[in-house]
């Protein structure tokens, strides 16, 4: 009987300087796994079920469900599928700003290449997880599906590509799941249509910098460009207790500290060891101080991205 | 008798993927210079005077130059200078969009330096500098004094500094000299104020895959980001042909073309020889078609950027 598994990471999208064109792949430092899993197995009629702690939150129309949807713009590039059950293990809770539709979206997408023998390559199934992606947020975004997809730290280029940036592996992705929930599009909703030029410029330079500094391993200015000028001023109120968790991120001496995509999760990056784990723990007790229950995750990055297990 | 001549190159502001925070020193490829030259001599008692083609361009009131303007602004810090006679060698033309400004502050700030034994380095110049520059166009901006300076192509990322990025060495650049003018403040005048959010999201994307291109020898992604998405949509009109003499570059093989700085100058990116000649060749031909004349420079990089002769 045939059956595989495919498995997506969870993501940071934004990344503080990179505002819908950067996201991280996340692989938590402990060797679990942080993502979510499709298995399909081959049956006798098309079939489609979830399990996992964030299973309930899901559609109850499954027509609804990212994964069918994705499954129906896959087949309407390569025809119909053969029949199997979908097993949708959601380990990522919904609408955290982890990147949890991508990574459906994406395992079951790398999960249908290769249970037809993988007619498509990294850029076709890239394409076919920004419109999936589109269905859940309304526009094309690929700051999430590119890192759950290819892994490691991606900017999204002109043309839909997405670029390999280098990052320091003596860095740690501190990420805080507060037990609160903030809907994409609300956070989309807090964004102003317009901006000031000098706010774009701004925007641009400091987004140049980082990568800049990513590539000539240049410390100082990485810390000074780990920032969000364009959302996050929008944004912050989303989130209670945010800018708190923020101040005491950088004063335990993280590098930089911002929102995970579009909330509620807040990273921070930080040398990995004790620098890590000081910013961790200073992030979870400011939440707490502002009354929001939260756990902490080192990361590193998931350099490899959605795979078959 | 004490004397020194120090040089600063004309420069490409903007280059296209980068408004307001990237520049580009110039050096012709045929070994001359194209730039500004300041000669300090002993005297009894400070002198200015000016000469070049394009002195006679100059203010009327000597305490409106910016050489001056450079020399009060020097002052402030260091206190008194000693007495000499200024000369500046005007050879750059004003509002030409080739940094003509930027080139005279530079070789002057340089000259002085040089002249009380470089108390100065080229970060606190770079400051004098943006200070002086926006004196003349009414708020700081590195982008022409930053390359005029330190050479080569620079990126200025937050803190006024300004990083040199890599540029590929068998690319020229194409400068073209239409005999029109551009005011730096009427070029600021036709920019908007506000700018949809995704053209300030295009923009950062877009110098950022720049800047990507350029460390990781990517030319198909360099090519794709050689635009100008925030600026040229509004400047175009400015420039007489403009829209004619960049079809003609890409037709004949430029990697990109647009408007150096504010304009009247555009440039082209083409590879160095037959191609840069015939991309040269084209441009001036598609100026004159619009009934505009200009002359064609091929240039490369200043790596060197200003320095004492």
């Amino acid at each position: 009987m045939k059956r595989l598994t495919a498995y997506a990471p969870a993501s940071i999208g934004n990344v503080a300087a990179g505002f819908d064109v950067l996201g991280a792949a996340l692989a938590p430092l402990d060797g679990s796994l942080l993502g979510d899993r499709v298995t399909l197995t081959e049956a006798a009629a098309p079939a489609f079920r979830t399990s996992g702690a964030f299973a309930h939150r899901l559609p109850a129309d499954p027509a609804q469900n990212l994964v069918l949807k994705a499954k129906a713009l896959f087949e309407e590039t390569f025809g119909h599928l053969p029949a199997f059950e979908i097993h949708l293990e959601k380990a990522l809770p919904v609408n955290s700003g982890l990147g949890s539709s991508a990574a459906s979206i994406v395992a079951a997408l790398v999960a249908f290449n290769a249970y037809v023998g993988e007619p498509y390559g990294p850029s076709e199934l890239l394409a076919f997880a920004g419109k999936a992606e589109a269905s859940a947020s309304g526009s094309v975004h690929y700051d999430n599906v590119a890192p759950s997809l290819l892994g490691g730290l991606r900017l999204v280029v002109p043309g839909g590509k997405a670029r390999a940036l280098p990052f320091p592996s003596d860095l740690a992705f501190v990420v805080l799941r507060p037990a609160l929930e903030v809907a994409t599009k609300d956070a989309r909703a807090a964004l102003p249509a317009q901006v000031p030029l000098a706010d774009a410029v701004a925007f641009g330079a400091n987004l140049a910098a980082f990568v800049q500094a990513l590539h000539t391993q240049d410390s100082a200015l990485l810390g000074a460009s780990f920032q969000d000028l364009l959302a996050e001023p929008h944004r912050a109120g989303l989130v209670k207790g945010f800018r708190e968790v923020q101040k005491a991120a950088l004063e335990a001496g993280a590098l930089g500290c911002s929102l995970s995509g579009s909330g509620p999760a807040v990273f921070a990056v930080a040398e990995e060891g004790d620098e890590a784990r000081a910013v961790a723990e200073a992030m979870v007790a400011a939440f707490r101080n502002a009354g929001v229950e939260a756990d902490a995750i080192l990361c590193g990055l998931d350099t490899q991205g959605a795979r078959i297990l």
